[in-house]
């Protein structure tokens, strides 16, 4: 512990230092809801560091505001804010309705496809304001800054043809790996949506082939409205590939106590648990719910800062299991307050998150398994459970688990019990604990802190008008050369070839030997007649 | 420059705090020879880290001297100096004998087995010595870093089941990246000897891809007294990769900017320019021959701290090279004078390398292309006209040629008037220097100085045993399940299988319709009959 202070002291006196930074200007693209969060961090001290920092924003956004650290940029949207809310509380209607295999797949398929194309409406309106672009077009930036999930912010950066860095937890399929020509082999490298770990039976390695070989396929679905507008924009047919693979950086919010080991390209950063913040005293209100817990201490209930309402049936299973646990339980929470709450349950509309996990009476997280809170959940050590909804989080809740740091639950089917049984594991059972505890002393190890790391890129992208210099040759390959298939073809022809002059050679040795001896022995044979 | 001056402030002001660091108890198995300068440094930070450093070191050896910064443990070793010395010398006379092909590969191959095999014979020595090895038993190690270049570190680190950190620049194959499971596409990845850069013509790629199967069959056979002696001390056969596999941390004097972009592994640490030094006033002496070069400046030569003598016919030719330029020209050289040695040329038996290619009078860099040389031309953006001798220098040679910012000269072939050219050229066009410069800000702009990286890593590996989170799960396949062939044997079999039955049906199909169809015309024709 007193390492982890010292460790923090000395970055906390980095931060203060005076940096090098000097004036460069960056456009930042952000996507709006969650990921953002983790992102304005960045923006902001590249701002305090003396950067010019403009942060394109439509008009109507989710968990995005305007700030005073650094300088918006708003553009006209066609949509509603409800229209925004519908989409996403339809997709995440299609996560929970339970239909029966195949119909829930393609249930969910159609909601990822709306959605996307609706938050992707969003980035037409943008290419439709001619007064934004030509704003941007004067503005003489020297680098993009973007989340690339809606894809937006790569197509405005090959737009402007600006060198661009990635900041992001990943697509929905290995593109992000893809696209910088990083080797992923699907005989240890779990794909999206297959709650595979890193070590497969042989069924689950025959299933994560087969993923590998399908994910393309839908995430060009997901994507294929933003691939028409790119292609109109940039006036050639692009593939999502072409759009992607020049980031000269990609900050990714990765960590090997969490993700599964697995080759990497010099030009990817990893930043996972940048989000995590320094601990900040609670507010008064929480400080005596926490107080008044006892020596059982609390739990802390979030699905995130996107789901903040599920069925009554649910939350009523919910409420059921979290009375049997001797535990303070606070839940985040904003829909109706389910008529069976018990009295140690405590629903709030908003709480300190990381400040209440950092808390010594923390005993356990109820989660959504969505990346920030997990990370949260590491930093502070905090054993889990895992209510995984949609997009990464199953695959999250399953790394998690597979750490031995946590339980997943299954929204659909869990049962109060299994909710309750769940809670107490984690709580009582000791190896959840220190099994959690050892995931963030090695987490928190690290020479540099993310934040520093990821604004140390972002500048020195700025600063060299991108990272040449990290981008492998093996985007001058094509498939065929990449695989060095007509390298193979090549020796097997000159192996047959050989092997061919080699039987032939032998033949006509042996034809000429054996006529010779035949001619030989007819001679004698006349000679003696 | 005031960004770069900055920035070395802040690393220096960090190097300055009181560090996380907290006695732990480290084994230092170095390679003797030019390996261990860039180690040493290390091991003395680690020592002022409050660390207890204990170097294991051979009686005799090569520039390695007991210090006050750490304890030396020294094991009594059959061999002389001048063994060593004399193994060595045949191995770089083998480089300059000239002779025809393929007995040239022949003769270098041999030399290469036998300086191995000399050097690994203090190992062997080591083994032999029971209180050397009661002493180590006894000391209770947090963890051991190694050189594996000879492969006595990894051997003992196996024999006394610590966990091992490697401090390397490769082996004479691409092992160092086959055994902690890396990819590396012989399509883009050029093999050492091969002297190909990352972009290779077809033919390049099949002397690359042979050179890929045969490689691991070269380095087996450097390796072979190292295995046997590994296999006796551990009661079991070894393989190479079983020796190094388990290594916790690579740390790899790579950097992007020199080495060509490839995939990595995430417990592989890049501190390429480790070695270079923060520049210091010259000595006297040194400083008046830099003052009185005039406006023309110097060049400085050096073939690196092994060799420092060449046949005297080579010796003339470059003296006479030397002389067409204004420049004043420092050779380090402790051979016999050349008779026709320029009055522009001054011999000395050493020099400050790094301070002289830091003075803003230093136009060129002469040298051998060791990675540590060259990566103070780097640092200090110096243009160099490279004459490799063994190794991976012809190699290094050729990345720093590829970038423009030097011309590589074949020692053996190489005229008087080659080296004029070659040094008047990276002199006088202005591109090898803009070229360098280029290198230089990007290799220096890093979020941590690579020498605090070491340490980090070092310590990381004594806090926690190890760095097990970072080792990937392809450890526990084979080779077919790695490269999914199993997978696709299946698939195949599915595949063809439900052709076949396809098939099947509808062959039957057919006939049961044509069969019905005939029946049913024969009938209707009974009928008319």
């Amino acid at each position: 512990m007193a390492r982890r202070l010292c460790c923090a002291w000395i970055f906390l006196l980095l931060l203060l230092l005076p940096g090098p930074a000097a004036g460069g200007k960056l456009l930042v693209v952000p996507m709006v809801g969650s990921h953002w969060l983790s992102m304005q961090e960045v923006v902001e001290k590249l701002s305090q560091r003396g950067h010019e920092v403009v942060v394109l924003m439509p008009e109507v956004s989710w968990h995005m505001k305007a700030s005073q650290a650094y300088e918006v940029l708003t553009y006209p949207v066609t949509q509603t804010l409800e229209e925004l809310d519908g989409a996403f509380n339809d997709f995440v209607a299609a996560h929970l309705r339970g239909l029966p295999f195949p119909q829930n797949i393609l249930d969910i398929y159609k909601s990822y496809v709306h959605v996307f194309n609706t938050f992707f409406g969003q980035c037409k309106d943008l290419f439709r304001s001619q007064e934004t672009l030509k704003a941007l077009n004067q503005s003489g930036f020297d680098a993009l800054l973007t989340d690339p999930f809606f894809m937006c912010g790569a197509t405005l950066a090959n737009y402007l043809s600006l060198p661009f860095v990635f900041f992001m937890r990943g697509f929905g399929c290995d593109l992000h790996f893809k696209a910088p020509q990083c080797p992923s082999p699907p005989s240890y490298v779990p794909r999206v949506f297959t709650f595979n770990s890193d070590r497969m039976t042989f069924f689950q390695r025959v299933e994560n082939a087969l993923m590998s070989l399908l994910e393309h396929k839908y995430c060009d679905g997901f994507y294929s409205e933003a691939l028409k507008l790119s292609s109109e924009v940039l006036q050639r047919d692009v593939s999502f590939i072409d759009l992607v693979h020049s980031a000269s950086i990609w900050l990714m919010r990765f960590d090997f106590v969490f993700e599964y080991v697995r080759p990497v390209m010099p030009n990817m950063v990893f930043i996972g648990g940048i989000n995590c913040a320094k601990k900040k005293p609670l507010p008064q209100e929480f400080e005596a719910i926490v107080n008044a817990s006892g020596e059982h201490g609390i739990v802390v209930f979030s699905l995130g800062s996107m789901v903040s309402e599920i069925p009554m049936k649910k939350a009523m299973e919910i409420a059921d299991a979290l009375g049997t646990v001797p535990q303070t339980v606070l839940w985040r929470y904003t829909g109706p307050t389910p008529p069976n709450l018990p009295q140690n349950v405590k629903l709030v509309k908003w709480l300190p998150q990381n400040d209440l996990l950092a808390h010594p009476k923390t005993r356990a997280f109820i989660t959504h398994g969505g990346s920030h809170g997990i990370y949260e959940g590491i930093c502070n050590a905090v054993p889990m459970v895992l209510m995984p909804l949609f997009g990464d989080q199953m695959d999250n809740a399953k790394r998690v688990e597979s750490r031995g740091a946590g339980l997943t639950l299954n929204i659909l089917e869990m049962t109060s019990q299994d909710i309750s049984t769940a809670l107490r594991t984690v709580i009582n059972d000791k190896t959840y604990k220190e099994n959690i505890q050892r995931l963030s002393d090695l987490h928190l190890d690290r020479p540099i802190h993310p934040l520093d790391l990821a604004v140390h890129w972002v500048e020195f992208v700025m600063r060299h008008k991108g990272a040449p210099h990290l981008r492998p040759a093996a985007h001058d390959l094509n498939w065929v050369q990449y695989h060095s298939l007509d390298v193979l073809a090549f020796l097997l022809f000159v192996l047959l070839l050989s092997l061919f002059i080699s039987f032939k050679c032998c033949l006509c040795c042996c034809r000429r030997f054996c006529g010779k001896k035949g001619r030989t022995k007819k001679a004698a044979k006349s000679k003696t007649h």
